[in-house]
């Protein structure tokens, strides 16, 4: 007995069914390029068990625990620590069966599908979740957890992934990386460049953060030319020890900047002086995004832009439970007056690439799809976050593939820190692509022969070309 | 023979449409929540015939009369009345017949289908309406209107309506509302709690609306102080009186303001002066959302915030005719920053219920399920004004449903004015759902198991239980 | 052997796909209305054969280079002309060649399709491009462009056109309209008169434009008085002269203006004086859409304005190539506040016709369809450039029709400069067009019986009655 459809998000009428399901058939075994994520090194590195099945489907899981919140479950209920080290739910059972009641929130919700498929091919479960059988699935995956091809190490070899990426502070050591490539195990591991805390001047411990820059390169970090150097030692670290081929930005809008060097310089005085106004502190987020576009026209590593979070929406889970608890929101983000600096410095560089991502579905055919349809440095990220979902997917290849093409996209990444969901997305957007391939070929906006290359770049070959993995 | 298609707004696909058909049939008979609307309590109290079709279909229906108008029919020519009093067609036969000759316009828009269902259902005629058959529609739905089957009470009842909900003022004496209660009718009317004349500064009257207010309830609205005790026991006379369940805000923006006391005292002075700026003014209102919202917290009521349109975009109809006109337009919304002040007040309080609507479609997955699906206070109300439509229900669902589930939406409600389209809105909003849930069921993110259960929820079940019914 | 599928763009369901087949046959042949354009008149007047395959489908064609250097083929490679008259390929074989290489590239787009159709219906071509066929392809087509039948005069009339529209400057002479009307040939070509380089103070030689725009009506554009005087002039030329029925207005965004008679004379000062701010003269713009408005309502010539394209996003590619070079790129608009001031001073005249364009699909059913589904005198444009694609149409029907119905849309114009392309953009238009009728129908929405009049409104009517030819 099976938990999911096997011709799940397929298109309704038979035909483009039919020719959907020939087409993944196709895919739905290549290899995996994760390529942006957020999984944790440590966990290949060390190869220790996953803990219980709490803490690996709900605790953790900002897309679970927000909608229980969003009903009223308290997030101690689920487990989730306080800031203040203050008690919290600690018995996985109990986190369970509040999971399990509320299971019917997540109906016809991407979480819902990617469970689910981790419950029945991951784990081999073969009913949906409920109440009733809540201890059954529980006793079943803490028992899967103790045994080795649960392992972390036996699961990414079983998921067939090529090649993943996590991502680390500028600042990170690489430690777990290390230890991934001195281990002798042969699965690919990269690291990405997110220099975050060393770019926003508004990032806690910002001062500190470029302190243990310039500590760690042996540059004056109290400098404008040595904060620049220091960014490029990282880069070249980030690169050589953690394999990086990308580099990841998250600011809060796509603001970029071209300024003098003077004014570049005296602005980094006024940021590092901590005095920098709001609006300054932007103005420096901005012009960093050039100085990191100019810096990976020299090191070739991939720049993405993930603008357009307002973190933190609510002061009260901020401050009792941190960052990253779901109350992460969605603004608008407007992109062509925001990237024109940048793009006029160094835009038509034949070696530099830039990866656009965003959070206001608008910007895909009015913004995103005019702009990479043109500048030869842009790719278009697939449908991310709140849009990586099959309604998402599919506005996305809607608006963005009658101007850009397929190829100024860069086919699928999951973005996640769930593990086991990896197979489960990428799964979805290998469904999705070829249901919309299907369809393109039942209305004669593509020829049936087109179709099978189509459906292997998408899933495979786009990705590991955009990365340069 | 029968004018509409028995099927209609089903999917078009074979297996999708029998699901949806099955689903439908199970829901279709359901028993009405009507839980915001602005039909006339004295309707309900007095139980008196409706007038002739014209005033019955045409020159109160701003959906009808803006089509005609923007086909360069004259207002005046539809019987709607002039501010001046000057003439205006009151012969409802020529009405009929222009609108008759004009009914083409509104092919594939809600009204047609509206009007097409009250034409079958409520008067069983079984042809759409043509210039040639417009005398006799026109005689047949006259001698029907004379007839006590169909007088409010009794079409209350043959429409299944448990429960309805009016608007009203502030200020108002709820005297229908009392009549209805003291007559030993049965049919359930409540009543909503809208206080726009007393809360934006800006309304017509404002100052003499807070004397009255002041009058009304023995405090002192000259006093902020006052001011708010005052609103305490209107609420209260609300609950009472007209078993009012929820309050109604239509204001311009979202906007909200969390004020410190002695700053909110100083800007009800201005604004009680009657010199408060526009921004003032504006801020005024974003602080009596917070402090209505802390009212619920106690009171229990179900805050309603409908904002985003712009009234009376012609000035020279607005002087001609006055407000109402079809002359309202919606903007831009933004809700994340804007509510975010109300938020951090009281959105976290377990007792606190809001819901969101909005005219700016964009703010559905972008901003307003990101919002339902983390704060417990929020649910998003249907799609609305403009958007409650075939069209825009699809859309509703389809960028609603991944981030924020169905149960933080609140099932339909008909926001209209027109009695006897008040099944035809519930059928087309009931029939859309059912093909939705059809076709999430076909492409396997629903069971088929799960399917009836939501389609009764999306039906009846929610709105019961979000507006507390 | 067919190149294209000859059901491409319906509904996949096989009734729905049966349906929208029908009514397709009924308006496939039916004469083309093509009221906005950008081809050249010359070719009508003289008749002249087309230049090389390249030059007829890859270097004048903006929707096409663009996508080559989106991934990295550098405009000279194409042939597309240095500003500073340095070299740019010149061999039409090579760039063809180029074309062909990089043809994989359009899967899905409507370039694609368009060009298709054109091998397919103009030239006879029966396999789609590739490398391997481009030498046989470009040797093919360069044989037909030196037979008679390939002429401009012998297309059009092949092409079934009815009427078309050219665009020209204030200033144009007109001389190749006239030399059509003289040279007694019957085919309809009318121009569209597009004063934008004399309303727009920041336009390329603003100043010399209105010198030259006073020489040749004998009005002093010194003067506000002298200024409108010689716009009615030239209205009435092209009027007179080259059988205009519409104006085009292309301004950045659609705000207008209705400013007192001595604010306006005062602004004309300032800015005919060169010493206009960018606000001047933004505000100047609009109070001219105001007073073109005006004239039209005198004129009676259809007002189309066209907001909505930041131009020229790369400085390096307009410095390089010049303007047109496929960096113009979509932002945000706003209508509701932006044309109040117009619609207040004549927006209740019966006689003015305005027709709305956008590229900013957010306004669809936000602003567009609730501002023409009231105010007479406003209707709304076929989906454009980004948008005149086969998602594009769809979405703007699924937004628009359900609040501003069909007889506020003007029907299909084609907006472009390819003359080959045209009956493959009215095809698919009416593809796309017939597949939502039929989808109408099959969901109850339309009854059958209207569709094929609809139909052939949407093909034909509309566009002929809406621009007056």
């Amino acid at each position: 007995m099976a938990i999911l459809n096997p011709d799940r998000l397929f298109p309704v009428e038979p035909q483009a069914r039919n020719l959907a399901r020939e087409l993944y058939e196709q895919v739905a075994d290549l290899p995996i390029i994760s390529p942006h994520g957020h999984t944790d090194p440590r966990w290949y590195a060390e190869n220790e068990p996953f803990p219980d099945p709490a803490q690996l489907f709900v605790t953790p899981d900002h897309y679970v625990f927000r909608m229980l919140a969003s009903q009223g479950v308290a997030l101690t209920d689920l487990g989730v620590p306080r800031a203040d080290g203050g008690p919290t739910e600690t018995d996985g059972r109990k986190i369970w069966r509040r999971f399990a009641e509320h299971y019917y929130l997540f109906r016809a919700t991407p979480s819902r599908m990617w469970i689910d498929h981790v419950f029945e091919h991951v784990f081999g479960l073969d009913q949906r979740l409920t109440p009733a059988n809540a201890d059954a699935a529980y006793d079943h995956i803490a028992d899967c957890l103790t045994r080795p091809e649960f392992r972390p190490r036996a699961l990414f070899e079983r998921f067939r992934i090529e090649a993943i990426s996590t991502t680390e502070p500028a600042t990170d050591d690489l430690r777990w990386h290390r230890m991934i490539r001195d281990s002798g195990w042969k699965g690919r591991v990269v690291t990405a460049y997110r220099p975050d805390a060393v770019i926003d001047p508004e990032f806690d411990g910002f001062a500190a953060n470029l302190d243990l820059l310039g500590a760690q390169t042996g540059e004056d970090t109290g400098t404008w030319d040595g904060y620049l150097a220091a960014h490029r030692k990282r880069r070249a670290f980030f690169k050589e020890v953690g394999g990086a081929t990308s580099t990841d930005h998250g600011h809060a809008t796509a603001r970029t900047e071209n300024l003098r060097e003077a004014e570049a310089r005296a602005l980094f005085d006024r940021v590092r002086s901590g005095k920098a106004t709001p609006e300054e502190a932007d103005r420096f987020r901005g012009q960093m995004l050039t100085e990191m576009a100019r810096m990976s026209v020299d090191d070739g590593l991939v720049m993405q832009i993930h603008p357009g979070s307002l973190r933190n929406h609510s002061g009260q889970i901020m401050a009792r439970f941190g960052r990253d608890k779901g109350f992460d929101i969605p603004t608008q983000t407007n992109y062509v007056h925001a990237l024109r600096p940048m793009l006029d410095a160094v835009g038509m560089e034949p070696n530099l690439r830039v990866i656009l991502f965003t959070l206001d579905e608008t910007a895909y055919a009015r913004e995103l799809a005019p702009l990479a349809g043109a500048w030869p440095c842009l790719r278009l990220g697939p449908a991310w976050w709140f849009f990586d979902s099959p309604e998402g997917m599919r506005r996305y290849r809607e608006q963005t593939t009658e101007t850009a093409g397929f190829y100024n996209t860069v086919g699928f990444n999951d973005d996640t820190r769930a593990f086991c969901s990896i197979p489960a997305r990428h799964d979805m957007a290998r469904r999705v692509d070829c249901g919309w391939l299907a369809d393109l070929v039942m209305t004669g906006r593509l020829d049936r022969d087109e179709a099978p290359g189509l459906a292997n770049d998408l899933a495979y070959g786009l990705a590991k070309n955009a990365y340069r993995l």
